[in-house]
């Protein structure tokens, strides 16, 4: 048995490919997030990823897909391959044997793991079965990455030219494994650096900004610029990609400005902003000021999103959930003359909630929301998708008028959250 | 250019195989949300699914991927196989070239979807470009989706034995054109179907239900059970293959009744619920019962994970987000005496919190949650992942206190709102 380092130095890793493994995949049961996260970690340490799959716990699949990826099928071929699951306990779990495997390695008993493994299930409480023995098996040679989060150990192995990773298949396992330990494994075979920025841009659609920005991104070949859109605003990401970081980032900064110089300059609301309720919290922590909100459409939606950002307390008091509208009068004021006669999908009521909101809790700027997110619902004047937001600060209460055609009740509300957070960040500017 | 049927009726559908395709994939940028609806999709109609794939614009790469998926490489051959995205009016957009070419067909202007598109920017206010003429280029002999909410139409295209269905990427355009175009095209071929019930267990984590089933879960075979966490429930997912509907739904009932008369039946809240959230509105709705709620480390998730409900408005009125201490003090009448002698995370302040709730708003339930959701927080006593529910009813008030270790922020919320629903659902129960 010999510990070994991954791979020469001498053989940098440019391609990748990701193959997650499992069942539950293939029947839909489970969303891929670990795919997208694997990429996009590639992507920021400058590897390339020209394919991904998904296959399900069968050793024959399993190993027509690593030759696939490390011989190139119409594609570069791969220099390292990430796995996600198959690591369990359980009989039908055989990622690791068939990788070791395929790499002609013996299995042993690595006596750490097994410890660790026994530590993890003292330290949750629980009882350790026969069967987890089996995590602790390792191809010899192998790295060794420890799961903090769960029972199974990751495992690099491979040869001069040919590295796969397995990874656990929990997301919550996959992640920070791949933080603490993957990325200092791989990084010195790493030869280029890729870093992104993102522009955020909101009150314009996706079509808009590429019209006016058209020949910039058309030209624009490193830094790459491309359009995204989600959550109601559409993010620019800028991708440079150069030897050192320093010299990645300049080159990203200066595209970044000519796109503050262009007809789109106006609509930037920030740049790299986790979410817009990250940058609301973090502009009125700066301020001092305090935030409440009153949410009939979103019911709460507001709430949730700004207290998911780590400092919220600093600046979220809380609010009212005002789905229905003698809860609108009864909690923070709204008029029923106003109801009755421009109904509670309005200017006037979004103003009312969003100003008796700041007197019922004493905050210094508060948001409403009030419409119709559908699928129900909708006027003539005011058709499934209209939102109007109130925005209430010391100095000003506005409302603002929001149409979303065609779009899932779900969409409109994470949309009209983000349009309020921007517009009381706007509002807070402007004070 | 002759207009046929998809295959001859003999040759059935039993293997299906998912290609998306997409830069913004391989960049990890987007998380590939259609592959696990598609193979959702193809599960309940019975097709198969060994394989999943993700690749770029790239046309030798689709056609390896093609072949690969139609001769079967380690895999069973597919029959079908569906792809989604690269479909857009740009240059780069190449799955229908690329697949057009791979069947040996020329491509013709289709003048009903020139139509529809020209519509579709009349319709959303906008101007057509000369590239989106692009989109109504169609393989001969194909069968055209229409789409409702996009400007690509649908493709289904290929020969007797091979057929491949395109479909645009966005998923509010993938989705109801696979529901009202795809699954009406393909299921003359399907040969059985597959039905799935869940059964939904709240209380139990899953290893203790895996624990308790081990017997029922290795014997079944058809049909077969299978285990799935997420937000807080277990929920097994009971799937059988029959010749019929009917058969299969009676071969899922009774393996259901079994589970009903296990040690696990006492945890289970229900069937085929599509959230907890749902069974509480329905179950509400039904008693006549209003509901509102108080949340402090869940700020709002309660109240908008009930409003995306349809029909909550007959029966959530509203509630408080209670994020600062003061704000529970003020608004929902917590004694600051409590939370000085106890903490705000505590049995009583819960209960406090949902009493309040009741007596401000007028309801018949009220539920509250207080905990510490982390990263922040905890005490020795109540560490982080410690939360409290309160839930108050015209008969009583009581209170629950979970405990979530090593578990995300957004993890504990999740799973505190869904635990809050089930324990609401199980005191109207007994009320």
């Amino acid at each position: 048995m010999k510990h070994m380092a991954l791979r020469p130095l001498e053989a940098p890793i440019r391609v990748a490919e990701i193959i997650c493994v499992g069942t539950e995949l293939l029947l839909g049961d489970i969303i891929n997030t670990n795919a997208a996260y694997l990429s996009q970690q590639m992507a920021s340490l400058g590897i390339a990823v020209y394919h991904q799959s998904v296959i399900g716990d069968h050793p024959d699949r399993l190993k027509a897909a690593l030759d696939d990826a490390f011989s190139g099928r119409g594609r570069p071929a791969a220099d390292l391959v990430i796995l996600s699951g198959g690591l369990g306990p359980t009989y039908d779990d055989l990622t690791k044997e068939t990788v070791s495997n395929y790499f002609g390695r013996e299995m042993f008993l690595h006596e750490p793991s097994l410890e660790a493994i026994k530590v993890y299930f003292e330290k949750t409480g629980r009882t350790m079965s026969e069967s987890n023995i089996k995590q602790a098996m390792m191809p010899e040679g192998a790295v060794i990455l420890p799961n903090a989060f769960g029972t199974a150990p990751g495992v690099a192995v491979g040869d001069d030219l040919h590295t796969a990773i397995l990874l656990p298949g929990p997301p919550f396992e996959l992640k920070p494994m791949f933080e603490t330990s993957v990325i200092p494994l791989i990084h010195p075979f790493c030869e280029s650096v890729l870093i992104s920025k993102n522009i955020h841009i909101i009150g314009l659609g996706e079509s808009d900004v590429e019209a006016k920005l058209k020949d910039l991104m058309v030209t624009s070949i490193n830094p790459t610029i491309a359009p995204y859109c989600g959550n109601g605003e559409v993010r620019l990401r800028v991708t440079a990609k150069a030897e050192s970081r320093e010299s990645a980032e300049k080159m990203c900064d200066e595209l970044i400005s000519r796109v503050y110089d262009s007809p789109v300059g106006d609509y930037i609301y920030g740049i790299d902003i986790p979410s817009p309720e990250a940058a609301l919290i973090s502009q009125l922590k700066e301020l001092g000021l305090t935030l409440a909100t009153a949410e009939s459409c979103t019911g709460g939606m507001m709430g949730q999103r700004l207290t998911g950002v780590s400092g919220a307390s600093a600046v979220f008091l809380g609010g009212f959930m005002t789905y229905q509208n003698d809860v609108k009068v009864k909690l923070v004021g709204v008029d029923p003359q106003t109801i009755q006669e421009v109904t509670e999908v309005s200017a006037e009521v979004a103003e009312q909630m969003a100003e008796g909101t700041r007197k019922a809790l004493g905050c210094d700027v508060a948001l409403s929301a009030t419409g119709y997110a559908g699928p129900g619902g909708g006027t003539e004047k005011n058709p499934v998708g209209t939102v109007y937001i109130g925005i209430a600060t010391p100095s000003a209460t506005t409302s603002l008028r929001l149409y979303y055609r065609n779009k899932s009740r779900n969409y409109i509300r994470e949309a009209v959250a983000s349009r309020a957070f921007v517009a009381a960040l706007e509002a807070v500017k402007n004070m």
